[in-house]
């Protein structure tokens, strides 16, 4: 299993009427093997069409498991015939490129913050903004239990977190091709230097500082022409915790929704929801609203 | 916290607009500390009056954890109005009371089996059965942020695999105390030869084999007078997976069910669901049934 595309299925389980398949592949763009989870429902009415497919984009530390078994997709996901995929986070498994690649939670293993790495040892593995917008189109397309039941000209892309930041940055570097946008909590600003996680990633990621904000989702929105977003995608939803403790130590959503209310007003949809945390219980409880969200635009 | 019942909350997050509390205690028919689960939603409409109790049993070698997150119970207890309340399934941190204590997956620790132990070493800490029948509501009834809010009047208990067994025992042996009962895969004749779970479990715990159908739901209802289940409890549902590689070699619902409707016919509903396993995933897919199922007899 080392040519593109040969693959592994790890798992597949019925759930919720569906299958869940949790597959292992060799990844080029990141010279290592990856595994990604997928959510196919029984499209609905029995019908045998082809379903959109919503990309979810975990946080810091996550794999695919996490909101596979925490995030209380499925049944909703069911209910509105969607996809739902289920990226890792980082490369994982590759030989160690650098001292500082374990050595903490927020950066390397389990961090790869969705971009494409230009420092040394870095560049070679971790490529996850190629990963998630080319290769693993192209790992899918190549599973008949995936390609036949995956319409992928109707995509739309979400995140916590950190993959947040990826779904908003991804979606907004590739206007048109994601139909809508939502995230949980996400690192709206990371390269603002009240932004530790982003500042540690981007210094240990991106060796020239102005490729920082070609990946900052509040500072994409800044250089776009007025009323641009609309053309970028259908709609952007974000639901913040107020008792999340990073809400204002690394998250700083308003900064975003400010710059897109500036670009193209009465466009997002924000949501501050009392008393809840940055945690999957937090996740659960309003997924099935960005669900349909998603399901609406595609 | 060692008289009876100081408790300490070991955390309490928002989740589907209500709480779920996590807290520990000192349980005196255990002789140790216990920690327990409980989803207490928002009162439905504003209301301030309390709401019935869902009682779940855990399979072997789980805790409150995994049907928490897991188990998709939360959402259908926040819709029907009901509290889902979460105990360990087995004593845990106590000083070790056998040397097989600790050996295996399915027994001892992680597998109490609900049941009051009579061997020597298990008698003084695996005390499952009175934990769950008396002392968890003693506790519950001992915390404001419970007592306030839960009709103990009303309640319904159920289970996975282990846990089932639990559930449909103590429904059994309480006749008239649960206004429903159900279950997921459980292990439904425990004392039979073709059962190694039950077997291992009630020669470890009980040391009077006359005593073992006494925890045995199909030898319970065997012995019942015709008809008595209706006095027993409104309903009993039961979902089984055909792909569950327990079904055949350990569980047997089939001899619960024969032995239900040669007491009461037409009164057990009993689904066999295609193509699914053990696992939670089986689990999360029909837990909404069951929660309303509960929630129609509550």
């Amino acid at each position: 299993m080392s040519s593109p595309f040969e693959h592994e299925f790890l798992s597949s389980v019925k759930v919720h009427g569906g299958h869940l398949h949790r597959i292992k592949h060799y990844s080029p763009c990141n010279d290592c093997h990856m595994t990604f989870a997928i959510f196919v429902p029984q499209t609905p009415d029995g019908e045998t069409k082809k379903m959109p497919l919503i990309t979810y984009l975990s946080g810091l530390t996550c794999d695919d498991t996490n909101v596979s078994q925490k995030g209380n997709a499925f049944e909703a996901c069911k209910e509105r015939g969607v996809c739902f995929l289920m990226p890792d986070t980082s490369p994982r498994g590759h030989a160690k490129v650098a001292e500082d690649e374990d050595a903490s939670w927020d950066f390397g293993l389990g961090a790869g913050f969705y971009v494409n790495a230009t420092t040394e040892g870095y560049a070679k593995h971790y490529n996850m903004y190629t990963y998630v917008t080319e290769e693993l189109k192209r790992v899918c397309e190549s599973i008949p239990e995936i390609v036949e039941r995956v319409d992928f000209t109707r995509e739309s892309i979400m995140g916590h977190s950190m993959g947040g930041h990826g779904a908003l940055t991804i979606a907004l570097r590739n206007a048109g091709r994601y139909k809508s946008v939502s995230a949980f909590a996400p690192i709206a600003n990371p390269s603002a230097e009240d932004c530790p996680w982003g500042q540690k990633a981007f210094k240990g990621y991106l060796k020239d500082e102005k490729d920082w904000k070609e990946h900052d989702a509040t500072e994409l929105v800044k250089k776009m022409e007025p009323g641009a977003l609309k053309d970028a995608t259908k709609g952007i939803l974000i639901d913040q915790g107020d008792c999340d403790t990073f809400y204002k130590t690394q998250l700083h959503p308003e900064r975003f929704f400010d710059a897109v209310e500036a670009n193209t007003p009465n466009f997002i949809r924000y949501n501050i929801r009392d008393g809840y945390d940055h945690s999957y219980w937090f996740i659960s409880t309003f997924m099935r609203d960005h669900i349909g969200f998603h399901a609406e635009a595609l």
